[in-house]
């Protein structure tokens, strides 16, 4: 089968593979229908994922068919439509009976897909812990729709989740990329008064305007970001900051725009360590929560998305095939073009 | 001024009283510009509310305008349109700090206007600790917009919020009258997958379904009610149940609709004492949330009106002046002519 | 083996049974070494338990060995000394991720040890899905000292952790019996100010005042319950009131010592039910949470016996053979001999 | 009346100053009974912390009596023996309401005794919002018992809340000192299976171990504090770690002894930024909280003094009288004689 490999070094190729095999009763083998390219992908390319492993298929954002499954696998059978979590995990050990699947202890536990095993920017792929890491799709949802529910919908609604929004809240969300959208989109599930929508990329924040995804767009050097977000609050500050841009200068305007006593989540992930000024912060009592998604909600996101309480139409902007993936990386990677994901079929 | 008054033994008139004055330096003296009739009006009328006082002027559920204000107040001027909350409260007792404000330890605190105060079903009334009670209406938020943030919508904000609806959740609200309606409303501030209506009046739910208030209409008689629900919830039942009907049939509704773990919210206020059949429902782990509403949410509430989050338009069915009220409680007790809501200009 | 037998009703008796073999994967055959009865096991006696199917062994509570396991099982293996949970579940289920084992849906899932299997009150009993139903126990800790961690242990427990008990409250706990002693001990864990014991036994209240599990022991009848409790807590109420009595008077009582806006934990198993008089405590706005124990915290209360946190020595007051059983049920059942719980070696 | 007063420039100076008198009806004057040095306090004199103002009486960490109050005073009269809140704070604004009395809103809000207000060194104070900033102390509790009640007890009672500590759970507090050990006494509170406390000072540790205020006492560079801690707790780390030293190697340590999803609480006062390593801590989704006290417990830690469940006796180790306070600050900031608290009197 085609598949995209991380060579190491910055350097991908599409190369033939064997179809992959079950190898443990938990596992399935799911034909991939539609995959796509995240932002993590490109962080593997520049050699910025350490626990990247060369010779690996890349991919950890997509859906596909069910042809196989192990002999412990209950929950999914040949012929189901399912989206894939970023995620493996084995829900049995300490972290992630707390829900905290990132921190799965199982060898393959945690993001492992598309990094340390192989993923699906290819036709076949092999998932440990099928029963936890497929959500099926019903009939209703297209693959389209389903597409982006494993990973960056899911990093979207485990930051809104995290992020404490209640009713009539203002909430502050850095960075209108795919990731910073979703965000937006399901910090609305908790109507918030308002979504504050930061970046610079001004086509962006006006796509999160006009869909709905926010109420104010604010430009850093063209507004008063922290100015313009004290005058929303009477001179408060946001309830909640969800940062999804990763820039020294995003993380500094993060706590700044944050009230006192705020929740500040930290949802990109940084290439750099980041000053914390503590004595100046001193008596705001921020709430800063790091990390990386706990994937599993799939199956409340699907949820919402059948019954159109999520709608996540504006995502796809551009489709291919898998032939032409390494072309989608450098449109993706620098943002030729308008774009926001792409839909590539294998 | 004129003023309905609750004459005792189920008999109201409308009687020429004096202008209300200050009595404390955190009074305030509102002049009403839209007053409406609640069904705790119609409690007091038929005798069952043991603590409304004979001689008090009626009304919990209004707006108005501030004339005067005492020495302590800070938050509200003269010449400010307010929304007026059916509790009034200390703000600093061992309960006011908690939030439960409904229980305030001050001789005035919890519902005491128009019970056991004069309330608003005049030209004027005199609202004790006006800085917790009111809360100012922004000029882009019109009076009838505002009218019902103090009761009905604080009601059916503080049964949503102790509901702990989370996304993707299926809520059953039983009753479609106002409260069940504002309650609806709120619930879908936390966004479940679907929020289903239960009454036995099929306008007030068709009303509920048109208005995108309600996804699903059911029926008791006409609609088998347990079995719709499981079968919408893979068998299990609803995540939250908000009971807003009062009726012995309803309670016992309410449990048996509900999942395993569920809150049920018991929002209706009961005239009779029912039983709660523990060995039947041992086991299912139930959460019972009973009570009056703690209304210290009203600026959040009309937070959200400002900002096009809740719509209220299709409350106020009939409009008329204080001079009709009486005919008013007539229409709005034997629910005629699809009455939802009145809105009386004094 | 000699096991007691449930024969329906209301007989017990003593019968030679084949030692039991594993039946899935996840089994686990276990050796008991101490077991013990249970007010629950006086229920099923009695006929009260509508879940219990005659024939089968009894015993829910006990600890023991573990001598073969299934080819699933990965957190115990032969030789580990075990505590057995009175649940075995799935640890899969939308309850189980959620917590609610109580409430597993698969066909073992809940309590079935002892009651709708066989269960340990005998020399070997077979245990499904080991991994979540045996907790290891260390060497610095006897039998004796592990024997409760499954039932009334965990029992005691989940009714303090949902009872949101925090430092200074005042917790009243009605019903000094085994699970009330076990219910104080553990409501202990979040520093209370006070823990007040309300029982009609004096002798179990003056052990839990000797013992420290109680500061305050009051006795109905002898004692104005209500005026009592008014009087530590400023004319309030308690905080937290945890029923473990199960009379329809402690059922009253249990409310109206609460403060309003108070958590009741009904942990008793009622065999009637009881009418909620809502209209009189109308206002007060009491949470009643309701059901069984969800026992998933038992390597929790092992490592707090293990490091001293948690003393149970005062449990044990009367040791038996096997043989001696029906006795030491006649014992236990008519509360003789100032018993608390008798440790019995099959 | 003699006061230390903060001069500017790290120069402190005993002076005679006037007797202060209501300014607010919401005022009461105190008479110091027994007051103390904060570890603020040092850095006030360092000049470290930019909002003390010169000419400022210092202190505010003591106990008195009050001897006038002002008209709006309600809750405290004349003779009641009082401690005292660090904080000052209206009870109304946005914040208060919330509890983050730390940021109140007011213009005297928040920290101002001995800071940016005359504070307690000295014979008598004035203290704003006193119903808010009084606790009656109770006859069975001496001054030396509430001398620490506002301010560390206080932040020790506070970081052990927001720490999110469950019973049988793993606390690391990094820092021995007097807030230090206060924190180890609150998280007690929740009974964690251990407290483990690390400290280059052996003496505070060997005081905290003996006092039973921590189980396990690691010193830095003698004991492998990582691998200590993970030892203790199955290769996780702690899951809450309090961090009460303030240098640059303990911030580091905090974050790195912590287990994946931790609580770690920057509780000391930090006198520079700190680098924040994301990329190294991706993944293990740490929640930082950072900030000082909100002192709004008093009445709670109160409490559990009066009834015996704080025993803070093993603070106070030097006495002196008002005269020698200056002799205090060097043997308090040079930690001379193994001194934990002074208690002065005035």
């Amino acid at each position: 089968m085609r598949a995209l490999v991380y060579r190491g070094n910055g350097e991908l190729a599409l190369e033939d593979r064997p179809v992959p095999v079950l190898r443990d009763e938990k596992d399935a083998i799911v034909e991939v229908t539609l995959t796509t390219i995240c932002s993590s992908d490109i962080h593997i390319r520049r050699g910025a994922v350490p626990r990247a492993v060369p010779g690996t298929i890349l991919g950890h954002e997509f859906v596909g068919r069910v042809v196989q499954i192990g002999n412990a696998v209950k929950k999914v059978k040949p012929g189901d439509r399912v989206a894939v979590n970023v995620e493996t995990f084995c829900g049995e050990c300490f972290f992630c009976r707390r829900g905290y699947v990132n921190n799965c202890t199982d060898a393959h536990g945690g993001w492992a897909l598309g990094c340390r095993i192989d993923g699906g920017q290819a036709e076949y792929v092999r998932i440990p812990f099928a029963d936890n890491g497929l959500t099926v799709i019903p009939d209703s949802v297209t693959d389209e729709q389903a597409l982006f529910v494993g990973d960056i919908l899911s990093t979207g609604f485990w930051a809104a989740r995290i992020g404490e929004i209640s009713p009539a809240d203002t909430v502050a969300v850095i960075g209108a990329g795919p990731t910073g959208l979703c965000t937006m989109l399901c910090a609305r599930l908790y109507t918030p008064a308002r979504i504050i929508a930061v970046d610079t990329d001004e086509f962006r924040l006006n796509l999160a305007l006009a869909r709905g995804l926010a109420d104010v767009g604010l430009v850093p050097g063209r507004d008063d970001i922290e100015g313009a977000i004290r005058k929303l609050t009477q001179g408060r500050g946001a309830d909640t900051v969800l940062e999804v841009a990763g820039g020294a200068d995003t993380f500094q305007t993060a706590w700044k725009i944050a009230r006192p006593n705020a929740v500040v989540v930290v949802v990109a992930m940084y290439e750099e360590a980041q000053p914390l000024p503590l004595p100046e912060m001193y008596g705001k009592n921020l709430i800063f929560k790091t990390g990386g998604v706990d994937g599993c909600y799939c199956q409340e996101i699907m949820d919402l998305i059948a019954c159109g309480k999520l709608n996540t139409d504006f995502l796809i902007t551009h489709r291919c095939g898998l032939d032409q993936i390494l072309d989608a990386y450098e449109i993706f990677e620098k943002k030729k073009d308008h774009v926001i994901k792409f839909a590539v079929r294998p």
